[in-house]
């Protein structure tokens, strides 16, 4: 745009290791969208401004626009390290961190991630999804769950995340599932609910026997067809079986809510489920948007 | 060679997934050895028989020289299918299936795997090390481990095997190492004995928490700054722990072998020291030739 007038009043970015999101914003409301797979993980760091730019250029007139952004952008090989926050902490009162631009149209605010010290564990762009989800839940007590790559449980009481705690169990399920001998087994998609529960079952009562059950998949499928199906939803609940045995302090006896993909969600809803646990489920898509418009209202008002 | 005299009077062949070994033979006795990278996994059906002949047509004359072969080259996907022999089964009395070639100076025969109908679980070239285990040491009776990239654990009795269970161990610790996040928190290379030793004991009596182990690796790196010689260490111990706690009821009690490469023996006989069993460590490499040498050997008797 040649003109003097923004576009945009600010820009909201999500950049995570393998995507990159902006939202041309004005107050609350989005003006524009644009996607792209431009992650900071397929980036060197020269690569990341004018990734940034080929996005949201048109968004932006002469004045600096202020573009608040969270994720990997913010972590030591990003764009510029905003330190974690220790928990506990509220993640709808971080505040963003200033960072440099070569192009003075950008005024980057990055959200810090937080930490926790015992046990060690870290998060960085979950912090901006539980913010947009304390915005719409703000009494929200007990538990939330952000399934996905690294699954974060986060305990959550008066808009504080207490502690937190994250297992790989999408990463595992990936390697796994392409990347192992059980490739050979697996179908690339399709679901079979019940066998899902039961490898649930199985592993949260037995969560020793999780490393002979994995091969067990291929034994099955060699020696008895065992339908590709069936076995990737065998997978699916070792896994999530060994995620949950291993956070039952977390979600026993207390209020559960899921933050993911809608398949995701009713995955673990299922599985809480088989353990006498109902949970509610929302949909993770606008969160961090929500996040970042809080995050930016709050600065807006501090200023 | 362009004389009508074999070089060889027979040729043993180790064909996994990976790796391409052959020996020439006269009885027992090794006269030559030849090495190459075309594993199974690389290589089209057409180009299974160049490549055995790249390595061992120097070896061969005019007549038809007997080739004893192991491993996925007898697979479904393999040269030719040699099915699997139910257990229990004496490894030392399995019979090499006759395949076809198009190379009339070859007489291609196949050693069976071994298959489990329940809990459903199959092996393809360990059988033939069993033998060769078996070889040198007939009165076993026990459990032998045969630790690596799809670990065994063989209950062994009267020279046969009564069952087995496989463990993912070495896949899993490569992708966790090599492809998931935890490869920016791993040393390549490096040890720490005692950092080991402990993360087996502690998966061992919490199975249950593997799953938030794996990613406090990353968590203990970004803010503690831990060793990634230590962090590898952990990680093989997590694992490695994890498949003790999975086959207790293999070793507990029992005489237990470990037959593998040294460095990796030397691992498994410290993490069941820590739970009060010595297990003798046996050196894999001449094995599978023992192995094959045995077969070859009842073949000639028997005919």
């Amino acid at each position: 745009m040649s003109s003097n007038t923004t576009y945009a009043e600010w820009i909201a970015v999500d950049w995570g290791t393998t995507h990159l999101r902006a939202w041309a914003m004005s107050g609350d409301t989005v003006k524009a969208e644009a996607f792209s797979e431009d992650g900071m993980a397929s980036l060197t760091r020269e690569a990341f401004e004018p990734a940034l730019l080929r996005l949201i250029e048109p968004w932006l007139g002469a004045a600096a626009t202020p573009v608040v952004a969270c994720g990997m952008i913010g972590a030591r090989q990003g764009w510029f390290e905003a330190p974690y926050v220790a928990v506990p902490a509220k993640p709808g009162e971080l505040q963003p961190v200033q960072a440099p631009t070569d192009d003075k149209r950008l005024n980057l605010m990055i959200v810090p991630g937080l930490k926790q010290a015992d046990p060690a564990d870290v998060m960085r762009g979950e912090e901006t999804q539980i913010a947009g989800f304390l915005a719409e839940n703000k009494d929200f007590d007990g538990v939330l769950c952000l399934p996905g790559t690294h699954a974060k449980w986060v305990r959550i009481s008066a808009e504080e995340v207490v502690s937190f705690q994250t297992c790989m169990t999408g990463e595992m399920f990936q390697l796994l599932a392409e990347q192992s001998v059980l490739r050979h087994s697996i179908a690339a998609q399709g679901d079979d609910p019940d066998a899902f529960v039961e490898a649930v079952s199985d592993t949260i009562s037995r969560p020793e026997k999780l490393s002979q059950r994995l091969f067990n998949l291929r034994g099955e499928n060699v020696l008895n067809a065992l339908d590709p199906a069936t076995a990737r939803a065998r997978l699916s609940g070792y896994l999530i079986g060994a995620e949950l045995a291993s956070t039952k302090p977390y979600w026993l006896g207390q209020e559960v809510a899921l933050a993911g993909s809608p398949a995701l969600t009713a995955a673990y809803e299922a599985a809480l489920r088989s353990q006498g646990v109902e949970a509610r489920s929302f949909d993770a898509a606008p969160l961090t948007r929500t996040g970042l418009a809080r995050l930016h209202a709050a600065l807006t008002e501090s200023a």
